[in-house]
């Protein structure tokens, strides 16, 4: 995916440093810095067993309310399953960011890596400080930090877009890492946006978890959520442009918080685990949003959906099975299925199959599969990508 | 699984034949037909999209209110997808298998194979009418039908059960095949029982629910239902020994009505597309079954799970995670989590795991994970197997 244009928001810096607890040179902990007091809002994993640096952000962004100056992240240890000492490393790590980085406000923790381990919290202590010393507002030190947070991953996720509001002009940028599960593999989902138009924490909270559930929470990889999976979006308010209620700004911010959030959900589940393709699954005619997610969310996890996929395979009977098991209220004399621009099943029957038109749809980098289920008027889309022996050898060998 | 005692009921006959249905010189259509009328039941699939023989024989036994006197079942062909002509078609296969069988009643249908193509009625014809030409009371005629049934098992899967009462023996014997999905891999579950316990078709309903809900549905390779899954059981009544409530027998029964199921649903699940091993997944401490069996179907969907279990990889950290997934009230405080003999996890916290004997219970032919919830007091127990590159190779595959 192109990076060309990457729109740097004022009022923030960026920087990452290697703390050695990946034991490789690579940089495992970044900063994410305001320069003054912003309004924050995060989403958190709904995993019950949610991981301490998640307990600790959530407690932090109920009591600021909103106010939260940045973030400290690191990869290699996902401070998850490691109890009361956990939780004091996490809020140690949060406390010593704050106080290195000079931020005008308490920072929230990210954590990814291996669960079951405490943080080795010298390293953690010397990779703070040597980040702090390191502070820059340019996209080189955003990019940085987009490189720090990876595990599995095989390149960094960054998209960014630019917002006018007649001579005003404000950006966001968003960077985020993983698909997929956690330890061994250490595939937890987190996403850091920095924008810098004005708006109030509230708005911004509305703004940000009606966007992630059509972006982040639209991804999916095996099905599994992590312990660690974290949303979080920072507004400076330095660019002067001003989001509120009624504005024609807001339509814009919307709009374009959503074009970045789906990017990246994008090139998350492009870059899932042995992944060779992106797949789309568009689903319309849904009771509501819910009900026609839940459809694209069954076909995007169905196994022999993604094998079909990785084998070329115009499979309509998977497609149209999938949709049978996720609601069986579902009437199959009323459901279409397409693959592409190619009609494979309409109203109840298969279609005759051209196999030389579906293999031109399946040899796509992005293989579109779109359902129509006849309950109503709603639509969802959802990402996910296909099931090779490249994910089975990932996830399937030894510790090491 | 060792086959060694076959207990055949009295008052049934079986028979195989080849009609060229699959292409292969192998039988491919069967029958099981009581001797007199009897009592019967059925469990049917859920998935919405339900296949034309699912049609035709969920209604014949609502007509026959429990008389049905037996089947007629093809491999090659599902019958599914295939609109009012593969109505007609299952109705026709019906009719001409109780006339041909001269049956002493109407006969159930079921199909498993490629879906969205007609039966090759001609051939089907031809097959009833040889099969009902060879109908035998032996071993040898239920192995014959236990075989035609089959799709892309390597093997048949045959269970069977003794039940005393004073002097008098019953037998109970059950055949089943496929585990997963369909098209192009023809996985659909089938099941077939038959006994010579004498019981009402009520009774007999209700206790076929019961034990299908604690085997047959508590299996799991790839978390997608088949839309032609059906499972059929004939009491002939030959025996003599009578099962009603309240009787000694009657919990006899149950019994080995389960232990037959349940060795049956574990030959499936052992059989799974591309499995190296059996996976049984215990867990304990649910609110209720359903509960129980929710988060024990969460674990053993899970495809970090299961390729974690075919890496003999002792990752407690996959299997908490599924829990948390499952069922996000769990507290991870009261959650337990055993491989095999070996505790990996115990009220949040993991154990200093010895790799050796972690090794050991991994490299069983059956892996056992057990889990404590510590919400109630039911359990459940659901069986999987391992995910592996044969399972993407099968799936993935050019259709051929």
């Amino acid at each position: 995916m192109s990076n060309t244009n990457v729109f740097i928001p004022a009022g923030f810096q960026w920087s990452a440093a290697g703390a050695g607890i990946k034991h490789t040179n690579r940089d495992d902990i970044g900063l994410m810095v305001a320069k003054s007091a912003c309004a924050a809002s995060a989403v958190f994993t709904r995993n019950g067993f949610a991981a301490a640096p998640v307990v600790v952000s959530r407690e932090l962004f109920k009591k600021q309310n909103g106010k939260v100056a940045g973030c400290v992240a690191n990869s290699g240890c996902a401070n998850a399953a490691t109890g009361e000492q956990g939780l004091a490393n996490a809020r140690e790590m949060s406390q010593t960011a704050a106080t290195q980085a000079t931020a005008e406000g308490a920072l929230a923790v990210c954590s990814t890596g291996v669960i079951g381990v405490q943080l080795p919290m010298e390293k953690v202590r010397q990779g703070i400080a040597s980040a702090a010393s390191s502070l820059a507002s340019d996209e080189d030190a955003f990019r940085k930090f987009a490189r720090c947070i990876l595990t599995t991953d095989t390149h960094e996720k960054i998209a960014s877009a630019e917002i006018h509001d007649g001579a005003k002009v404000a950006r966001i940028i968003g960077c985020a890492k993983g698909a997929g599960m956690m330890y061994p593999r250490m595939a937890t989902m987190l996403a850091f946006i920095a924008t810098d138009v004005q708006i109030q924490p509230q708005l911004l909270q509305r703004m940000f978890s009606f966007a992630i559930e059509r972006s982040l929470n639209c991804v999916t990889v095996d099905g599994d959520t992590s312990t660690n999976d974290t949303a979080l979006i920072f507004a400076s308010g330095a660019s002067g442009l001003e989001i509120h209620p009624g504005a024609e700004s807001k339509r814009d911010f919307s709009a374009k918080l959503l074009e970045v959030l789906q990017s990246l959900a994008k090139q998350l589940a492009r870059d899932g685990e042995g992944a060779t393709k992106l797949v789309e699954v568009v689903v319309h005619g849904g009771h509501d949003f819910d009900h026609a997610r839940m459809v694209a969310r069954a076909i995007a996890n169905s196994n022999l959906v993604k094998t079909a996929i990785y084998g070329r395979d115009a499979n309509w009977g998977r497609i149209v099975c999938a949709i049978g098991n996720a609601d069986s209220a579902i009437s199959p004399n009323n459901v279409t299925v397409n693959l592409g621009s190619l009609k494979l099943f309409e109203k109840g029957k298969p279609l005759p199959l051209d196999e030389e038109s579906a293999l031109r749809e399946l040899s796509q980098e992005c293989v579109r599969i779109e359902a129509e289920l006849g309950c109503g008027r709603e639509s969802a889309t959802v990402w996910t990508c296909d099931l090779t022996e490249k994910y089975i050898e990932i996830n399937g060998s030894y510790r090491t």
